[in-house]
């Protein structure tokens, strides 16, 4: 499917609004019969489900378990068997780095060795606060040292995000990681001739931190993975001729929306928050994402109650949404989490579509199982993007 | 889709166990508004579909009547419109000949000639019996006949399979048959350059089989057609890591479950042969496709009854394939042979899926139209692999 040139070709620029819930990691399995959101007390959504037409989309293919990198770009209408985004992008996008086009990142470890043989791959899990006191040490270094400019930001315990940036930078390269302990310290390779530049860059940068750190175990070196340059995707303006706004929370969800082209507005943290944002942009977009962060963090934990506690927090704004009378609304997930799993899984979202035009079935409880029962069937997530700019009025007639 | 990539950088070796459970040409029509699957007595499939979930598979894509190739190819995670089986090569499974990887098989049948000019295709049918002694003769002579090794092998009545040994050899050959009667016997021609060799290989054993039968009538010489060479499909070990047997009685199975790589083990004839042989080497594989050829066979007879009565026989099983306890049990088929149409359709295959992980839906009836209210939806059969991979637990997260 060459769907991307049929949007361009299709697409039509119109002032009719999309708003696109995403519940993130919505879809579980049952605990005693009954999924988190079978359990929820939803009012709100199980009214719109009666008047939507309804669906299980899976964000891949079937069997398939995304990462938050394609189960959203699938979402957003792109490939994600074409648009691979690497570890080190995602990584930075999570800590809120802003990458440009000639930069490249990676994920790194604090790590620990002996006369060059690693130790241990993760320094012994410093605490978050030492790896935020050594970046900064290290930063102040880096300011002084000669050659491309290179910046540290710290993550959690062990792990930061490094950023190169400079002419003819390339990300073809291996990791600089032995990926197991007692071998020693591993150099980047370069993959191809145009990338030998970019490793001689990160191993005199790795020789010189290790120089740097030698004083300050367990943390004295670092050990480098998921070599990554900014992704070239085409904008959803240009593909799908609308104004798109994240409404997040998260960094790495703003950085997926910002990969994309959507503007990124400021959020609180809490979910009301994301619905008060809406309300003070709603005049300025025509595409609005929203997402919802607690119930995926829930699965992660396996906190059913937590889980659906979000569900039902959630529910409680959608009378907003439908408030807005947008076009299109549609409130689905990226991905399943299943409090079972306490990871991200291969199975499929609950979809609604509720639009003039949509039709509404037999389905009156927003749920997986229900949603199984709808008139959309079940459908791989890219066909997402065709159906609520269609809904909205805004694909032309394809062929004659 | 690129899923053979994907399966081979996703997939992990664990020590979890798929029971891939086909009924050949299970899928049929209604007969008094009953299909066979519909009219059996099969509470233990039921039971099972009442904790599974379930959908309707479709071989190729909608509409397509799949050969055993194609059907078997999609159940076994590749892709049918990819790969193609000559016919040669299941005919030559089918009669269990071994083919290897410089060998080059084709269909043929005894025909009757007059003064070249072909005047029966097949050699008024002669008996299985007379087919089977002219090539034990035929097969005589060849062994003291120079140039490559070539071999025949009886099917029914006048056909046989042949097999051409030696270096160089191309299957980019047509077919040496007039196609009708009362036209010149036809010598093959090479495709491409690289096949002028073969073709002179095989023109020769035409004439010199010709000169051999010539006081044989009615069988006095030979068409030849479907030229092909063994495929070459990567593995299922290496793009599933999986350790894979075939449980089936069948030459043809047997043979298409070894193209891709499975292990093949001998197996009664009946259908308790199959259980009984599962039991045996249960403890040495994690992946058993198991084959009953009974359904079809009855399907292809037009015999609503015995379909019904070899659902049932499997039903008896079932309880020791759920008291394996592997992670994941999946019941389907190949593809629908129904009873009114005595030959395989288009029709898509009832499908079930029992693992801890799968969403148990609202279907407690093994049969055609209910599995299409289940979970899974309509699906093509290609995916059967991912989802049963991803709920045995052997799937890594796509993307991050």
């Amino acid at each position: 499917m060459n769907w991307e040139k049929i949007a361009a070709d299709l697409s039509t620029e119109t002032p009719s609004k999309i708003i696109l819930l995403v519940m993130d990691g919505l879809g579980g399995l049952p605990l005693n019969g009954k999924t988190a959101l079978d359990a929820a007390h939803t009012p709100n959504l199980d009214d719109l489900a009666a008047k939507s037409a309804c669906g299980l989309s899976d964000p891949v293919f079937m069997g398939i378990t995304p990462g938050s990198g394609p189960a959203h770009l699938s979402l957003f209408g792109y490939d994600p068997l074409k648009y691979t985004l690497g570890r080190g992008i995602l990584e930075a996008l999570g800590v809120g780095v802003e990458v440009r086009k000639n930069e490249v990142v990676a994920r790194g470890n604090f790590a620990s060795h002996n006369q060059g043989i690693i130790t241990d791959r993760r320094a012994g899990r410093i605490p978050t606060s030492e790896n935020e006191s050594l970046c900064e040490k290290i930063n102040a270094f880096l300011e002084t040292r000669e050659g491309p400019r290179i910046r540290l930001y710290p993550g959690k315990e062990h792990r930061f995000v490094v950023k190169f940036s400079g002419e003819n930078l390339s990300d073809s390269l291996s990791d600089a990681d032995p990926q197991k302990e007692n071998k020693p310290r591993t150099y980047t390779q370069p993959h191809e001739q145009d990338a030998q530049h970019t490793a001689k860059v990160v191993n005199s940068f790795l020789d010189d931190l290790t120089e740097f750190l030698k004083d300050s175990e367990p943390a004295n070196t670092a050990l480098l993975r998921g070599f990554a340059k900014y992704p070239s995707l085409p904008s959803m303006q240009d593909l799908f001729k609308i104004k798109p706004v994240a409404v997040a929370n998260y960094p790495m969800y703003k950085g997926l929306a910002k990969l994309v082209g959507m503007e990124i507005v400021d959020v609180g943290p809490e979910i009301v928050d994301l619905f008060d944002t809406l309300d003070e942009i709603y005049a300025k977009y025509n595409f609005f994402y929203i997402h919802v962060k607690k119930t995926d963090a829930a699965g992660e934990d396996g906190n059913y109650d937590a889980k659906k506690a979000a569900i039902e927090e959630t529910d409680k704004h959608i009378p907003r949404l439908i408030g807005k009378k947008s076009e299109v609304l549609v409130v689905t997930s990226d991905h399943s989490t299943p409090c079972l799993l306490k990871s991200h899984s291969w199975h499929p979202n609950p979809f609604m579509i509720y639009a003039s035009t949509a039709m509404p079935d037999a389905v009156v409880r927003y749920a997986e199982r229900t949603c199984g029962q709808g008139y959309l069937g079940r459908f791989q997530a890219i066909y997402s993007m065709p159906l609520m700019l269609a809904h909205a009025g805004k694909l032309k007639k394809y062929g004659a």
